[in-house]
């Protein structure tokens, strides 16, 4: 059978370019990048021209970078790190962190453990089309707080928050800004010059590179404490015996995307705005996040009287790979956070397709879909006794 | 140039099985783990089936096994999860831990960090091989240890520690026991129904597995707190998109150490003893460590009067990958804190050698090093005011 897949938010296939680059530190350039002999010597030179190649995606310095076991733990560094560092070195701050109400659950739950801790956390809250409110956000800053954590772009309705103006408001406040950018980087220019970010989440497996590999960018001058200790790797920040064949993948992901981005968005979204006109062509069919500011490659879908799992395991039967929102949470009961904060009541935010775009798909991919996805919810519907038919 | 690599201990060649293993996961069964479509059924699958591999290397249950990033986060996860579980739920048990003076970073650092959060520590000392005495740990043991963690065997000097003794007196005394067996899985028999072990941290790169995953035993009914939080993975104890391919190879490196292990034990001791014998020829030699209850494949000198820098750079020339004790220090100037330990002047500490073999070598690397080494050492003394002649 055809299998076409539409879940690049939750994870990418490794581009062939990118195993052919991991390949030969698994069996030849095999070194432990802090050993003194040559084959640590050819470690550490791969772990320093990757590093090269991450911070270029962001137009960052190479020390700038440090190595992660992927996003969450990324997520959680920076997080747990202001918050600890600011708590050690009792600052003028308080306790107070700002994040939004939609963040992915690797920022909600680090944030949540800190409240626990006696962290105070508010959670700004978004527009109808998961855009977070700036009034809000801007007012609830107080001399407390430390830390505004925002995502750059949503992994469930693709909504790109205002980064830039975000910024420029926690560096007149004098707070330490992280953004989960995950979801963004490789599908939108990134100049970490032009943003005041002081730290920056990324992940390889996003990006066509392989899981089990993320960075973190922070800025110069910014302190936090590690999470994990021991041989100090990574400038103390981040112990553990360097990951040479997996941040070798993220180098040359990075590479690959910033190469191809302006081709590759350009192709991805005609073909998602393809597939949005054809599926909002079947009734009661409505697009989720913001019409224009969104990622390229996302395009999400409530659909009436349906429930969201069964349409998932439907098109799975036909061949299509999509979920209803973030993977992660794609086991789980409870309706998304995240569908809830844009305002969507529980019953409709149980109806919701996601389908994430990537390089390898094709008109023919789409056309298929623009096929199965009507007949299939009609499907459903017949089966559902909410729908009025 | 012929390429001999006999470091072993810092981290091993990826086993071709091993890569072949992981290679679909890479750009076919590429799905997350998590979704709920036939891409991440596929996925899911194989985190089972690894999961399977890891915990029958150690006579575990499928359930008690956690993966991870590394060795070093597999300890931290232990230490700090317990330390954090017991002052949240303000046990009987006071803030005391019990370890050992010969730890690897990735234990003693955390316990130092603990340490600057009030908890106390008890770095237990060993004897003049290595092996922890035990009466002095058992006279630490007051009413406030909840933590014992002392490694099964030490990556320098290979001494293997009296874990089943050590997890009786915990067992007695009702205080958690992890072992850090980073160097002794693949290499020793370990049933762990057989000691009495909570945890336990395993590493896929010392065992032909790949960088950048590790797995954490965690005995049914033990609660940690986790350190990383997010979407839940890993029975919420390590949230992170799973590593699938680094997982698969995992599993596989684990089946093969296990197919192995009886055979590849035998001929690397052989060869390990004929490089003691060869080494001792070398005037004024001497070997580190226990003379029996050593790793098969670790053999770690002391020569007089040489700078164990200096030596690894020479062999590195001539095609021998060594090193003086742990990569981790490798380029830090402190003499290694074990070899201090076990009553080596800082001056000796400084002009040791370890030499940690493998699956691959041969004879002919025995002897090639047994050429060469005397030679090395000879020239480095020449040039040494330390050296009498």
């Amino acid at each position: 059978m055809k299998r076409i897949y539409m879940d690049h938010a939750a994870t990418t296939p490794v581009d062939k370019e990118v195993v052919d680059a991991m390949l030969p530190y698994f069996t030849n350039f095999y070194g432990n990048a802090s050993s003194l002999h040559s084959f640590g010597e050819e470690a550490h030179y791969a772990l320093d021209e990757s590093r090269h190649n991450v911070a270029d995606v962001l137009n960052a310095e190479r020390e700038e970078i440090i190595f992660t076991g992927g996003g969450t733990e990324s997520d959680n560094i920076a997080i747990k790190g202001v918050a600890f560092e600011n708590k050690d070195k009792r600052n003028t701050k308080g306790p107070h962190i700002i994040t939004s109400a939609i963040e992915h659950p690797a920022v909600l739950e680090p944030c949540k453990h800190l409240e626990k801790q006696g962290f105070k956390v508010k959670y700004v809250s978004v527009d109808k089309y998961g855009m977070v409110k700036i009034d809000e956000l801007e007012q609830s800053i107080s001399k407390d707080t430390f830390l505004i954590s925002i995502m750059y772009a949503n992994n469930e309705i693709g909504t790109i928050e205002p980064i830039e103006e975000i910024g420029r408001i926690a560096s007149e406040n004098n707070i330490v800004f992280h953004t989960d950018a995950v979801q963004a980087v490789g599908k939108l220019p990134i100049d970490i010059n032009k943003l005041n970010v002081d730290l920056l989440s990324l992940s390889a497996h996003k990006i066509y590179g392989p899981k089990g590999v993320g960075a973190l960018f922070i800025k110069k001058d910014v302190r936090i404490v590690p999470l994990v200790h021991g041989g100090g790797h990574e400038r103390g920040l981040r112990s553990s015996t360097e990951n040479i064949p997996g941040i070798v993948g993220f180098g040359k992901a990075c590479e690959l995307a910033q190469k191809r981005m302006v081709k590759d968005t350009q192709c991805i979204k005609s073909l998602r705005d393809r597939l949005v006109r054809e599926a909002l062509g079947i009734e009661e069919s409505y697009l989720n996040g913001h019409p224009e500011k969104r990622l390229v490659n996302n395009a999400h879908f409530y659909f009436a009287a349906i429930e969201g799992e069964s349409l998932i395991l439907r098109l799975s039967d036909k061949g299509i790979a999509a979920s209803t929102g973030s993977a992660c949470s794609s086991k789980k009961l409870q309706p998304s956070h995240v569908l809830l904060a844009i305002g969507l009541k529980p019953e409709h935010a149980h109806g919701s397709l996601r389908l994430s775009l990537g390089r390898e798909n094709t008109i023919e991919d789409i056309i298929y879909v623009a096929d199965v996805l009507p007949e299939v919810v009609k499907y459903l519907r017949k089966m559902s006794p909410l729908w009025k038919g």
